[in-house]
């Protein structure tokens, strides 16, 4: 147990992946909210919607036809926010000093992909059982697998992979590009625009920030302590408990020490793994199972559709022997909200300007999510 | 202008005050959007609310009553994130070596003020003239200035101020605190739970991360460059012109560089003030103007009550001399709307694993701000 003196004061704590700290308030959650509800999301969908440009055999804004494909399907989003192709940026010549000091640029290229969890229109991870959700594990893998660098050690480990989807079933960039972060935006709340199951992935010729300060700190823990940062936190999170949430022998689900959002968890592998080309087959498995846990019993807490960012975090696509080998694989369910179906935690003024804020711990989010097990709530009523 | 191609190219735009990298896809509005829509804000709210907790003569949760105001009124919030007392957090004594590795934590004290800026329910920032504005500022100064701890250097400043508004008015802690984040949320979007106007100032015993990561910027541009960076910076802006949207004697408003958020706009001194107790009457007075200019602006754009949450970055109340003189006073506006007044930008799945992503640059939001002076467009209607 923490001090418990943590569930009643205000206190901060420590990220030691991005190396920042963000407010915890513990009390904070009795104020009264008179602020913006979200319309509780009891959507009844259809199975295919002709209009949507994610279901099988539809068209999509540019023209494309989507195959009628069985399980998951993977493009070139037609409104992509990197691109393959483009001019080269060079810096203007004519720039003084303080110009190159302070408005500073570098062209960014790459591919954004959007890649769909199923064929049918009216359903979710929380929906789909875990042998329904490997596919999509699948797809990822195969999709890292070919943006591989030929010069990343993982390029050898990829080329032994044993995958139920070919190379050629999975896009194939035409450049090198550093990094991939694989992404799902779920529900209006975070901004998704088509309810149709599905995530990103954008590659990008550039590190970006999140995963990189990440890395930067991953280096620094191993060749501090010699051991890889989240490998000892799981150590310690595995034995303490009060922030595990859920496990399987290949996964493990916490509530971190240093959530922002208020039922933020963290997908980890027990063992070290650097990349999706990393796991077996057996653990891909797992790994679905993990996230089947955690979307159903996100939908069960406030028996709504929960919405959620979540994204991938591994080794780059490009980078050093030693970069790769620091990498630990994860998964982050960032998801905004706080007391119900309808009421949001919103990181905005002082969270903007000055610090993320969390209004309930990590430790009593923890409870909350081990009590959503059992069935999905939205089967039990049918 | 800058290289012209930064208008067709996706790139990435580095932010000195943080030391960050941000990706800019110009490109990107084309797309079209099926997501969620904020409901347009035509509210007809009424001038006095009896069940408003922040009105004249009304009564609040904690049961305290308002006084019947005329200007400004500031209290501490009966839900506040931090607090003058609580108990101290030791470290558990029991702790590995893991744990005080990677389950750090600190305890944080301070206090959370609500400060009013209208006795009127029913106005904004945008509604009022700057005369009516400078209350509030002054209201700021003398709250900060009530904060400073003796050892800071501004202190001598703050005791020579002259201001229509008494050391009793505003609130007086009775401890010394780190830093004093005032901020305002503006609009549901914003998560702001009251719409009669309003911010809030919170004090708290530690330096959070936004403002410190400046001052750590601040600090090492002024000891390589002799000069301080946003001085630099707004002569940069000043002679190039393309990204200020407005200006008068003493601030500037500019769509900085490396702006995130669609129509996010920084307000600038242009001689080098540490905090709010180094403005003079007069600049007092044009900040009134600059904050008045900005927030019609807003509400012109896409004629609504456009959201945004807004900040002040200055001066510690406590710190070093050293920090004191490398604090430069600005304050931010975070706005969220992209397209239109039911439109927003989602900072979402790759904004929080990878990057902050934009989709114009501020270069074209500074032509469409520039656009929208003018009077405001609801006393038009009327
Ligand atoms: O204090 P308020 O206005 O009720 O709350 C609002 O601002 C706070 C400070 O940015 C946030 O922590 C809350 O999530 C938000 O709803
Ligand atoms: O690409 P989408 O789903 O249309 O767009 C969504 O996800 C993107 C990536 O996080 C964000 O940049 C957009 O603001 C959001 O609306």
């Amino acid at each position: 147990m923490p001090a418990k003196i943590l569930d009643d004061i205000s206190h901060r704590r420590y990220n030691p992946l991005t190396d920042s700290w963000l407010l915890v308030s513990p009390h904070r959650t009795k104020r009264p909210w008179q602020g913006q509800q979200e319309g509780a999301a009891v959507t009844t969908l259809p199975e295919y919607d002709p209009k949507c440009y994610l279901c099988p055999g539809n068209s999509r804004a540019a023209g494309d036809k989507n195959p009628n494909y069985e399980q998951t399907f993977a493009f070139v989003n037609d409104y992509s926010a990197v691109k393959e192709q483009q001019p080269d940026y060079e810096v203007d010549q004519s720039s003084d000093d303080l110009e190159s000091l302070l408005l500073r640029a570098q062209g960014v290229k790459g591919v954004c992909y959007v890649l769909t969890f199923s064929p049918k229109h009216n359903v979710t991870l929380a929906d789909m059982p875990a042998k329904d959700i490997l596919p999509t594990i699948n797809h990822w893998t195969r999709l890292y697998a070919n943006h591989l660098s030929p010069s990343n050690p993982l390029s050898a480990v990829a080329a032994q992979l044993q995958l139920p989807i070919s190379m050629e079933e999975a896009p194939v960039p035409k450049d090198n590009y550093r990094y991939m972060q694989i992404f799902e935006n779920k529900g209006a709340a975070m901004g998704c625009s088509n309810p149709h199951p599905h995530c990103q992935a954008w590659t990008t010729s550039t590190m970006p920030e999140e995963p990189g300060k990440e890395l930067v700190q991953m280096a620094k823990y191993r060749q501090q302590h010699g051991r890889h940062l989240l490998a000892d936190y799981i150590k310690l999170e595995l034995a303490k408990e009060e922030r595990v949430v859920w496990q399987n022998d290949s996964f493990v689900v916490v509530c971190p020490w240093w959530a922002i959002w208020p039922f933020e968890v963290l997908v980890l592998p027990k063992r070290h793994v650097r990349a999706l080309v990393d796991l077996t087959a057996d653990e891909r498995l797992q790994l679905a199972e993990a996230i089947q846990e955690v979307t159903r019993r996100y939908d069960n807490l406030f028996e709504c559709h929960f919405p959620y960012s979540s994204g991938i975090h591994q080794a780059p696509l490009d980078g050093t022997p030693e970069e790769i080998e620091n990498a630990y694989f994860h998964m982050h369910f960032y998801p905004p909200l706080l007391r119900s179906a309808t009421v949001k935690k919103f990181l905005v003024g002082f969270e903007l300007m000055a610090e993320p804020q969390r209004d309930i711990t990590p430790e009593q989010a923890t409870i909350r999510l081990r009590a959503c097990d059992g069935e999905l709530y939205r089967n039990k009523l049918s």
